[in-house]
């Protein structure tokens, strides 16, 4: 299987390669509509389907029992157990508002587990993949291998998640918990705090409310560069998408205890 | 006072250019030094530091009779109607967490009002500069000229602000009241969200608890892009902290008025 892992790590590069020349080109586009018209959200649209329509093409061409699930066609059934997911662009709303941090997501699946992930930042140009025990970071710099934070406490953490203003009812009141208790917080980031937080910059992450595609690739860079991920309640139950990304394991408990909840809410 | 404006934009590159060094320098040692030790704060301590220190000693050289007011070092008096504001480092939040955004703050001042505005943003390697009529961006791609979005409506604008959590009382019932009207937002941004907005791509900024330091540079860049800067209740006074920033006069009126709250709050 690492056989396996590395060539399709390869291989998931050349996607993320053909996804970044759809968006940068859409991102500029953007720019360009921007100063002419109140007209930002055809060039996100753009960006989107011409981005995950072009890594499709070359999933079908190379690897034609491959599955594939993504944000905007339908489903591609497997025939063998790899599957890829595609979020051609998470991040829309930092797009539209024309900040850098929106990422291209991509991740395999082996019988529907993630086991590689690709979080790629085209306009910041850095790339993090994960897969097994080595999450990388490529930028203009070149490769550096990735390590988590070794914050143990939550009153030390550096907490990010997209919109404190989404989680509802006993969730808002969990969250809010965790705000007063943090060092500080930055929001809006999506997939790009999870990689942040596998570069050790970012020392927490909770959000709810995710699709899987908005996970899978986050996972395997966050686990191969040592940290934790799992549900509201400590389990690996991401169906209700309810998400904890920790750089350590007692950074992780600390989180699930101060998140705590009545049960059936 | 034109020609000497054009002198002194060209002067405040030099800087800027200066100012990336020092920060550049130190944002790499915190990638480093993230991936090894749980201590984030040092080197953002001292790329401000540095940073300031390095613009104080060009403008000491060739301008000795412009005074100089910072946010790391005393002020010194000017001899004569010219002021530097220098804030080295704004967005050190962000700086710390690793994200992208975070920026140098330069403004001349004429007799106490800000003339000339450089936002530098290093590691996205943005710059915009305004003065008089003209507001530029120098990027990757070349210098473009600069033009707020023709939003007009509240309920259609990309609104920013740093910290929502940071208002309080009539101030967050305020916040709150355009929060739910708008059609996004973007937090976490500091004098970046400023640049999007003369750029077209932030609509509306809505901050309180400035320091001169944190405004001076921004005005210019705002409204040599055609956009409308003032404080809350629709004048000019900024010595609350209490700012607004607008795409459009229109916009800006209707922030104003969805602002308002009891006299004397």
């Amino acid at each position: 299987v690492t056989e396996d892992l590395a060539g399709f790590a390869d291989f998931a590069r050349e996607l993320a390669d053909s996804a970044r020349r759809e968006t940068l080109a859409r991102w500029r586009e953007a720019g360009d509509v921007r100063n002419k018209a109140e007209n930002g959200f055809d060039p996100v649209t753009a960006a989107d389907v011409g981005s995950e329509r072009v890594m499709r093409s070359l999933i079908e061409a190379r690897f034609p029992d491959h599955g594939i699930v993504g944000e905007e066609f339908e489903d591609r059934p497997a025939n063998g157990r790899w599957t890829w997911s595609l979020d051609p662009l998470d991040g829309t709303r930092a797009f539209i508002c024309g900040m850098p941090t929106w990422v291209t997501l991509i991740a395999l699946l082996a019988d529907g587990a993630p086991v590689l992930g690709v979080i790629d930042a085209p306009r910041v140009d850095e790339r993090y993949i994960g897969f097994e025990v080595e999450a990388t970071l490529t930028d203009q710099h070149g490769t550096h291998s990735l390590r988590t934070s070794a914050c143990t406490r939550i009153a030390d953490a550096r907490l990010s998640t997209t919109d404190p203003y989404l989680f509802a009812g006993a969730e808002a009141d969990a969250f809010e918990r965790v705000r007063r208790t943090i060092r500080t917080a930055r929001y809006g980031h999506d997939g790009y705090a999870y990689a942040r937080l596998a570069a050790g910059s970012i020392d927490l992450v909770i959000e709810s409310g995710l699709a899987p595609h908005d996970i899978n690739a986050l996972i395997p860079v966050v686990r191969a560069a040592g940290g934790v991920t799992g549900d509201w309640s400590g389990r690996n139950d991401l169906g209700r998408g309810r998400i904890i990304a920790a750089a350590t394991p007692t950074l992780f408990e600390e989180a699930v205890e101060l998140l705590a909840f009545p049960v059936g809410s």
